[in-house]
């Protein structure tokens, strides 16, 4: 299953795309970030995420998308453009009928660490080792991309191997 | 000039289009809502606003969009919905090149009334009667989203002015 995260912001939208199921080893597909200038107008910062998730999701070719939660509770000065911009990779994932999950900062600091509390740097440590990679990827919002995908696949997976299952029963002839 | 005005909301987001410039009658050139079930998926939501207010851009054809600055500070049950219809809108204007504008409650509200505090009801009084309507708009959104574009039309207008003033002085040969 290839699951492409978003990390949702405007100045700098993290954007990261694996390939797993879970058991097995994960494997990164691609990882980096879309940029729009603070000073530019809020219109057209918007017409730049949506391009460069547009382009992302022709590229990678995703299962499915995961995008960060947002609360009201985030930082007031940046929340409503970090909620717009994820907004619009809900809009792009659900244009092209794609499944989009939205997972919580904690519930990805949770699967991928095992502490809902944990800081940057255990986040982007965990990637790193999980992905095999020679160094941690940067900026950190391209980390956490990556970190919502993997928890995506690990999450996503339990409910796969359900569905399997009740397929399976089923194919018994056994009624779930 | 011809202004549509977005009172954004994931459940009811309000569209309103009036044709006027400032020191003339307005008229009223469209006013409804784009709906969307509350137990619908987000991004089945986002699209179903998105394609909304397409159809509203098609057929109204508007000269610019005004909408609804959100603040965190809003209800926070809702706000992020409401961010994101506004984004949305946003992109659904910048995308065709068309000026965006956000104003605040507050300063439609003086724009209006006179009064940065009115309520929703004085508000849909005003607009009635700037508008010449036989009824007060409804819902309330539909009524705001008109506000937003009376609003704007009175503040571009005194910009257009200011412009056009400068625009006859350089005519004239004189430097502003």
């Amino acid at each position: 299953m290839r699951v492409m995260g978003v990390d949702p912001g405007l100045t700098r939208c993290g954007l990261g795309a694996v390939e797993g199921r879970p058991g097995a080893p994960l494997s990164l597909v691609a990882v980096g970030v879309v940029r729009t200038a603070a000073g530019d107008e809020l219109g057209a910062r918007l017409v730049g995420i949506e391009a460069g998730i547009e382009q992302w999701l022709d590229d990678v070719r995703p299962d499915a998308v995961a995008v960060e939660r947002v609360f009201a509770q985030h930082n007031v000065r940046t929340v409503m453009g970090t909620a717009q911009a994820a907004g619009i990779a809900v809009l792009c994932a659900a244009r092209r009928g794609l499944p989009v999950a939205l997972h919580t900062p904690s519930e990805v600091k949770a699967a991928i660490t095992g502490s809902g509390t944990a800081d940057k740097k255990q986040i982007g440590a965990m990637v790193t080792r999980l992905l095999r990679l020679s160094e941690m990827p940067r900026p950190a919002d391209a980390a956490d991309a990556l970190a919502l995908a993997i928890c995506h696949v690990w999450r996503g997976g339990a409910q796969h191997r359900l569905a399997e299952a009740v397929a399976r029963a089923s194919r018994k002839g056994v009624r779930p």
